[in-house]
């Protein structure tokens, strides 16, 4: 059986309104900040998260308009939308330093999202300690680094995380990661946010050690837009759909559902593992466009973060300051 | 219905097992050059020709074996056993000028084969016009393009060849290209060669203009090796699969085949079409080490052409011209 | 001696105002386009030409303003600018072909502004062809190629070109390409177009090929940035300035200026030539920030052309026909 | 005034070889392995590291010979002259753990060095700690991080090591970087190796905290490449040069002499500032070929760590991992 934690945010968005929407300790907020749709799910107390089944927090989806990529007006828009979600969130003091980690690999397009990210952050907190007096007092001190992936350093990347953040000691740790997504509809299409931490590489197995504030020593904001399917999920959706289409067709037909619950779990997955052979686990389903679109992506999410971390300057001042 | 015209080779060589081995007209040859394996069908008259429903040529299959990008001994043997099979296509005079052309899109990297191929070719058309002292009697005239792709250029990738062929007027064009493959256990693992033309884009249309001699006005020798696969693939031989799975479980039973014959093809693909919502044809499945093993299959096929273009030279002689 | 060609609408610009400024034959026009500064020098008839060593036509200059890649206003207000001087010398019917060629070396970050351009360009010459109902009448034929360099290819770009625009017949073509800037200060800085043909890789000796309407058959524009600057040009910009420095200091001493002045020629390039051994004439000097500064400026060229070439439309049509 | 720590291993030799040859506590040795010269200078004792104003260690110079980066035999030579100079500095036990630092910026070609290397390098610690059972005793555990540079972490590199260091507890610490070299006719010729650590940035300025013993708590071994050449550095040769030019010419003439001398370094330090304004401290000058290049020393250094580090182990078998 194979799982997936990537599209967190949209699933709670999902689990609550199927639920009765008196759920205590829960509260859904829709609305549209400059026609971009944003789902903003809180889980208030322990009721609440027992509830849901997940920890107490926020958790926000913020809806990308088709073919947003092209029209710069959208992507500001976007930046916009997504920097007022995360400002509400954010509660530092102007001296607190944040650390801004871009996850995934920087040599796989769709997973370069994170790092891609981090080359446009607006990084001062060296500069602050080089040349003070050249800084702006209204300046954040901000640093960020790109860890990496486990199969590409052989460190967990919450050990390399928690190792910096105990020297440099930030109030605040963002994660942006580029996520699978569970179907291909949310690929590209969703900005998602949490405050109670990320599952880096999510999905692959459980030993993986989470980057949460129990973990890292600082509250942790995640980040991530799903940039990729896995070719398992292709798989698994053609059979699913199969079904309901036959179900459709034949389904008052008693010997027919009958057939169809024979083909278990099991013949299934070893169907997808046939039809992936030689390849697998490692074959990822992209749209052609993916470098446009990351590249898109991570401009959308730089902005959105260093408008969010530094609330005194203005979007000019900030790109002023990066090149 | 799709069509995809991708591993023509490697279909004439399943083709011509499949039937009566005395085919007239056709000539299967299979053997090894240092354990590498190769499969040669010839095409060699009118008869042959509408037997095998393709022109009168070659068709060779030259087997990738696993894991060889990560051998380098295996890579060397790969560059002997294509340049090989190339020289025996290949009948030049020292004087006669070949063009050789890298089909696709420098953009993609699994489409980006071609291109990278050409970056690696011992281009010596110009030196021989330019500083002709300087440059050894016997060495050949070569020259290289990367034409593009329709939908970045606007003209059929032919035209840009056929304008440049008339200007220059070579006697042979090698065309190389990343082919899309209609089986997943092809992709990286076979090189495919023939001397009938190419059609770029091939599957996506009926209406491209064919890459060969009759059209380009010089003799057309195509490299091709599958670098990519069509997520309708996954979709199809899941659903395929699945089929086969539940007709070995329920195959005896009337009914249940009755089921299955009712699901035609027309259901089939708007099941495929709507897994694949919102993306559909524009989705690549490709495995996740694609960037190094194009760049490995980049550097074999140079190897190959530019040993097959330069017989007085040594490799080494050859890579120092590169620099 | 070394001559470079490269700013030649620059030095038209300093070259007449150097001038006396009643110099019949040829217009000076300097303006502000949204605080954007242009300047357009035109030689009018065949006394200008002389005048000025250069053929009939435009020569224009737009300022890049300092740090204008971090600020969206002024690129988009460059946008505007370089698409108001391109349109006043574009004079195509609506049905009329034009092709928009990306010189340079796609494989060299500072070289790579011209492809670059091409991947962002409006194409729609191969959608009038195919799916002719579906594309609005107020479109215009458009095709792009990136032909590569002659050192990659072994052809002669301008045959390229000329072999393109003999099959596909537009009556445009804009060339898009990189410059080797002669001083330092104009690195980024500078958009310049001319009417009157361009010269690739240029500098490096005088056998090229020019690109202009008499060679290729269509009427050329040329739109260039200067994007690196040679290593020799620092080497001997070094010296000069210390000349200068100790003319400055030791001037009125009859016996220095002596001294300087058998320092000659020849004396300069062969220190020049030493100090840049072993690699000589194969050093680029580039800015830091290259890469970003090139897909900022590739974007700003490619607006423009896109506006220019597509007057019915808007910018935002355009970047949704694009995606 | 500049200083630059890049070229340690060759100024350590060169530095030896002026000196008496009796130096005591100072050693030198020249040695050939397989066509490849090393030069290994040891600072044995404190009379030797204040004779030479070095650390107590090993500082070795391997020499890249011209077009090798063209030729596979010269390729492989090197990588095992490094890997056996480098198994000369490692004393691990077999479970000890290594971890591989890629110092330098992935988003700059020529500072990409070690950040590529670390995608090449054998990572096995997870294995061994996921997957026990799968990995062969013999295997090292090693681990890899490219921590980014200041400018675009804001967080001292060193600081980010210690941090991980101080995690994982590795016994050795690899650096890789690339190095800003002294001259030009050293650029890709020689891969330098000191056991007494590295000044990341070297040059910019004297805050840099260094990787050494002390500072990171576990050996470290630096190996560089110098792949670039500050534009101060052709500027300053360029002064330099025409001034021993000159003194050649007039050097007998007291007067010039003194004009010379007059001239001192704040006013050439102010030539070299104005010749390279705009951009001064932020030109990098490469060779053209400077892609391929660092693509082949990242294979060398890579290929030299894997066998020095899995001494245990065949070439083709870490080939085989890595994939």
């Amino acid at each position: 059986m194979r799982h997936f934690n990537s599209d967190l945010a949209v699933e709670m968005q999902e689990a609550y309104k199927e639920q009765d929407e008196k759920t205590p300790g829960v509260r859904l907020n829709e609305s549209k900040h400059e026609n971009i749709s944003i789902s903003h799910v809180e889980v208030l107390n322990d009721v609440g998260a027992e509830k849901m089944g997940k920890p107490i927090g926020n958790y926000i989806t913020i809806d990308i308009p088709p073919y947003a990529h092209y029209d710069a007006e959208t992507v500001d828009s976007l930046s916009r939308a997504v920097s007022t979600k995360l400002s509400e969130l954010i509660d530092l003091k102007d001296e607190d330093v944040a650390l801004v980690v871009g996850l995934g690999n920087w040599n796989v397009t769709p997973d370069a999202l994170g790092p891609k990210v981090i080359s446009k952050i607006m990084i001062t907190r060296h500069l602050m300690q080089l040349v003070p007096d050249n800084i702006d007092d209204k300046v954040r001190p901000v640093c960020g680094i790109s860890p990496g992936v486990l199969g590409l350093t052989g460190i967990e990347t919450g050990e390399i995380i928690k190792g910096v953040v105990e020297k440099i000691k930030p109030k605040l740790v963002i994660c942006i990661d580029a996520l699978a997504a569970r179907k291909l509809s949310r690929v590209h299409r969703t900005v998602q946010i949490c405050d109670t931490g990320i599952s880096p590489g999510g999905g692959i197995g459980n030993r993986r050690m989470e980057i949460n504030e129990k973990n890292i020593g600082a509250k942790v904001i995640a980040i991530g837009v799903p940039t990729v399917v896995n070719a398992t999920v292709i798989a698994n959706d053609a059979i699913e759909m199969i079904f309901e289409e036959m179900i459709d067709k034949y389904g008052d037909e008693e010997d027919f559902r009958k057939m169809i619950s024979f083909i278990n779990e099991d013949d299934k997955w070893s169907v997808i593992q046939n039809v992936l052979t030689p390849f697998y686990s490692d074959l990822a389903v992209t749209p052609k466009d993916v470098d446009q679109v990351v590249d898109s992506l991570a401009k959308i999410l730089a902005n959105s973060v260093n408008i969010a971390l530094q609330p005194a300057l203005t979007l000019d001042d900030i790109n002023r300051y990066i090149q």
